[in-house]
C-alpha cells in the first residue's frame, strides 16, 4: 500500500512537473477565483483593524496581524524587520467654511494634508486668492500673496486615459504648494482635492516643506472638488471672501515599526530573491481597502497560490509588506539598504499599489532584453485578458531595489475608479469587487511563476531551459 | 470681414477633413471625456424615470423622453416606430420564507421571474427538491418531484473569466426551469439568482413556459444567492423542510409601444444604414441603469459625439432605442422587418448592452474579411486601452439584422461587476461611473467612424480610398 501510495504521488509529481505554462496558469487562476484567500484577508484588514497610518496603534495591529497569517501559511521563514517611522497626527476632526459679505458661512468639507502643522487653535481665516500652478504665484507675487491662504485649483485632466497620468499632473500642488506659497508669505494653502469626480469626500495624501525653516511653515489642507467648484465660483462674485479653516494636527517624534517577511526558500538558486508586496500602511479616513490593502493581500495570497498549485520555486520568493510608504517611503528604503548590507541578489521586484480593480497587465522598469522576454508570455495571459505590458515604471517600495540588471514590476488595473477614493474616507472594503481582487492576485502569481521557471536573465535562461 | 470669415471656415474645415485617424479618435474620446452627455443622459433617465419594463407607464415616459432629448440634437429627423409589447406586471412585492420542524420561519429575499404566472393568493407553500440541472430532474421522476417547489442551485462557475460565459452555463435554470419542472408536475420553481456574488438581492429576469397549456403551469421565483446558500444548508439537515413563497404577478395583454429612433443620413452613401443602440426598457427591480440604461445613452452619445467632432458621415446613421429586448425582443424584430420591408441596408450594427463599465473591446459578427479589416484598426484603439478584438456575438436587439454581408459588433466593456447588478434592485445610477460611462461611448463613435469611412466591403473600401 504504501509503494502503491509513494507511485501514485510519484506520478502526480511528474504530472504536475510536466504541465504546461497554459496549464500552471489556468490552475493558478482557478485557484484564486474558486479558493482565494485575498478577499477574505481584506475583510479583516479592513474592517476589523481599518486605516493603519505609519506609527499608529493600527499600524502595529497590522504588522501583527500580517505576522501571523503569514505564518500560518507553512512558508519556509516569516520575520519582521524593523524600521523607524514618521508618527503624523490629524487631531481632532477638521473644520472649514468660506463667507462672502452678503452670505452665511458656507461650509466646506475639508481634510488636512498629511505632514501640515495646525492652525492657530482658534483656526486661521483670511482672504483666498486662486492659483493653478506655481508660475502663477510668481506672478502674482508677495503683494498680492501675502497674508492670504493660497487656493491650489488645478483640475485632473479628465481627457487622459489613464488616472494616474492626471494625477501626476496635479499633485505637485498637494505635496509642494504649501512650501512654494510660503515663499510668498501666505497665511495658509488648501488644495482641491486630487479626483476626477466631483463629490463631498476631501482627500488627504503626503506634503512637504522641503528645509523652510519651522516659522516659515504654513497649514495646508485639502478641500472636496465639489467645494472647490463652489469657491471658485463664489470668488468669481467676491474676491474679498474670507475662508476659515482650523486642523489640529501635529508631526511627532519617529516611532518604531517594522516591515512584515514571508519566503518560500528556493530549491535551485536559494540566493536569487524574487519580492512581491504592497505597502500595510495607509492615510487615515478611510480603512485604506484600495490604497493598499488590495496590494497587500494580494501580495500575500501570491505565496498561498504557488504553494496551492503546486509549484516549487527555484528562486527565493518573498512577500513582503511594506510600512510607511505613504508619508515617507521608510519601509521600501529600509528594505532595500538591509538587501544591500546582506549581499542578496534581488532578481525580480513586483508591487501592487493600484487599487484592487481588474488587472490589465504590468509596467516594467527592466532592460530591452527582459522586457522581449516579458512579450514573449503575452498570449499565456491572453485568456485572462490581461494585455497591458509597457515599459517604464513599477512601485514606490520596490524601486529602491532598482540596479542594472534586475526587473522592477508594478501591477496595473483598470484604473478609472482609483481616485474616487484614494486617499479618502470612502476607500472602504464594500467599494472592492471580490472577483477583480481575485483575477490580480492571479496575475501577480502568474507573472512570478513565469519570472521563476525562465528566470531574469534571457540568456541564461535560455541555456538553462535546453539542458 | 465676411470673405475672411469664409476662407477661415474652408480653411478650418480642410484642416479638419485632413485629420489622421488618430487625430480623430483622439478628438471623440476628448469630447466624450470632457464634454460628453451620457452621465447626465442617464441620471434623467435612472432617476427622473426609473425602471422601464416593457407595456409600463415608465416604458413610456422613456420613449417620450429619448425622442424629446434626440430631437434637441439637430439630427437630420427623429421618429417612433410602433411595435406591439408584452404587458407583464408584478403586483404586489413578493414574500418567501423556509421552515423546518425545529426552526422558526427563515424570511427569504425573493422575486418572481418575469413571465412567470402567480401563486394561489394565500401563496405556495410545499417541499423542497434541489437540483443543479435538467438531467437531475429526469432522473428523479416525476415521483419525487412531483407537488414538491423544484430548487434550480447550480451557481455560476467562478473561474470563468468573462462572467457572461458563467450566465450562459446557469441561466437555462431562470428561463426553462419551470417548464422542465411542470413536466414531473412540480408544484413551483425557485432558482438562484445569476449572481457570482454572495448577497441578499433576488435577481429576475425572464422565463418561458413555451408551449405549454395554462392548466399546466406553474409559479416560478429567484431567491438571492445568500438565500439559496442557507436553504441548501438547511435541506441538507432536514429534506422535508417546507418552503413557502407568494407572488400576485400576471401577464395582460399586448400593448402598443415605441423604438425610439434619430438619424444623421449619409452624405455619399444615404442608403447605406448604420445603426447603434441600445434597449430602452429595462427590468422593474432597480432603475435600470447598467441594463440598459448605460447602452441607452451611450449610443444616443454616439450621434452627438460625431456631430461635435466635426464629422459628417458618408452612411447614414441612426440610433436606435429599442423596446423590450428583456422579455420579448419585439422591438428588435420590429425594426428588422421593417428594415427589410423598405428594403434599407444595413451594412452595421452595433449594440450596448452588458453594461456601463470600463470599455475592453467588441465581438463582431461578420465576414472573416471584415474582421481583418477591423484589425487593422486595432493600433489606432491602443491608446485608449481597448485591446478585446473577437469574432463571434454581437447583441440580441442588432441580430435580426444579420445578413451574409454586414457586420454586426457587440461593445464589450469589463464584464466582472455586471452581473452583481444584473435584474436586481441594485442595479442603479450609483453603481455606474461617469468615466467608465463615457470611455464606452467614445469607444462606440470611434467604430462607427471607421466603418463608415472605410466601409463594410474590405474590397470596395480599397477602392473608395484609391479614387
Amino acid at each position: 500500500m504504501k509503494k502503491l501510495l509513494l507511485l501514485v504521488c510519484s506520478i502526480f509529481t511528474s504530472i504536475s512537473f510536466a504541465q504546461t505554462d497554459e496549464e500552471v496558469l489556468r490552475t493558478i487562476y482557478t485557484q484564486s477565483l474558486t479558493n482565494g484567500k485575498s478577499y477574505e484577508w481584506l475583510d479583516y484588514l479592513s474592517n476589523k483593524i481599518g486605516g493603519r497610518l505609519s506609527g499608529s496603534a493600527n499600524a502595529e495591529k497590522a504588522v501583527v496581524w500580517g505576522q501571523t497569517e503569514l505564518e500560518k501559511l507553512g512558508l519556509d521563514s516569516v520575520w519582521l524587520q524593523e524600521v523607524m517611522v514618521p508618527k503624523w497626527i490629524r487631531g481632532e476632526k477638521e473644520s472649514a467654511y468660506f463667507q462672502t459679505n452678503s452670505e452665511t458661512q458656507a461650509p466646506v468639507n475639508v481634510c488636512a494634508l498629511g505632514g501640515s502643522i495646525a492652525t492657530p487653535s482658534s483656526g486661521l481665516k483670511a482672504k483666498v486668492i486662486e492659483v493653478q500652478n506655481f508660475e502663477e504665484l510668481t506672478t502674482l507675487g508677495k503683494e498680492k500673496i501675502k497674508g492670504k491662504i493660497v487656493f491650489f485649483n488645478r483640475p485632473m485632466q479628465a481627457d487622459l486615459i489613464t488616472t494616474f497620468s492626471a494625477y501626476g499632473g496635479c499633485v505637485n500642488q498637494r505635496y509642494a504648494g504649501a512650501m512654494e506659497a510660503a515663499k510668498f508669505q501666505a497665511a495658509g494653502v488648501i488644495v482641491r482635492s486630487m479626483n476626477l469626480r466631483l463629490d463631498d469626500f476631501p482627500h488627504t495624501g503626503s506634503m512637504s516643506y522641503g528645509d523652510l525653516p519651522n516659522d516659515q511653515r504654513i497649514p495646508s489642507a485639502a478641500i472636496s472638488t465639489n467645494d472647490a467648484e463652489k469657491l471658485s465660483d463664489a470668488l468669481k462674485k467676491d474676491e474679498n471672501l474670507e475662508f476659515y479653516f482650523k486642523q489640529s494636527c501635529e508631526q511627532l517624534e519617529d516611532v518604531k515599526s517594522y516591515n512584515v517577511i514571508g519566503e518560500i526558500t528556493g530549491s535551485e538558486f536559494p540566493n536569487e530573491y524574487m519580492i512581491v508586496g504592497g505597502h500595510l500602511d495607509s492615510w487615515d479616513l478611510g480603512d485604506g481597502s484600495h490604497d493598499d490593502g488590495a496590494g497587500v493581500v494580494q501580495s500575500m495570497d501570491v505565496l498561498r497560490l504557488l504553494k496551492e498549485s503546486g509549484i516549487k520555486p527555484k528562486r527565493s520568493i518573498r512577500v513582503v509588506l511594506f510600512m510607511n510608504e505613504e508619508n515617507g517611503l521608510r519601509g521600501g528604503n529600509k528594505y532595500a539598504e538591509e538587501a544591500e548590507k546582506n549581499k542578496e541578489t534581488h532578481v525580480f521586484a513586483l508591487e501592487s499599489d493600484a487599487g484592487g480593480f481588474t488587472p490589465r497587465g504590468f509596467n516594467f522598469d527592466c532592460s530591452d532584453a527582459n522586457f522581449e522576454q516579458v512579450l514573449s508570455w503575452k498570449p499565456l495571459f491572453k485568456p485572462y485578458l490581461i494585455h497591458y505590458f509597457e515599459k517604464g515604471g513599477s512601485g514606490a517600495d520596490v524601486g529602491p531595489l532598482k540596479n542594472d540588471s534586475n526587473v522592477l514590476a508594478g501591477l496595473r488595473p483598470d484604473s478609472q475608479r482609483y481616485f474616487d477614493y484614494h486617499h479618502a474616507s470612502n476607500d472602504t472594503f464594500d467599494a472592492v469587487n471580490k472577483r477583480e481582487l481575485e483575477l490580480g492576485a492571479a496575475t501577480m502569481t502568474s507573472l512570478v511563476y513565469l519570472f521563476d521557471k525562465y528566470g531574469t536573465n534571457p540568456l541564461v535562461s535560455a541555456k538553462e531551459l535546453k539542458d
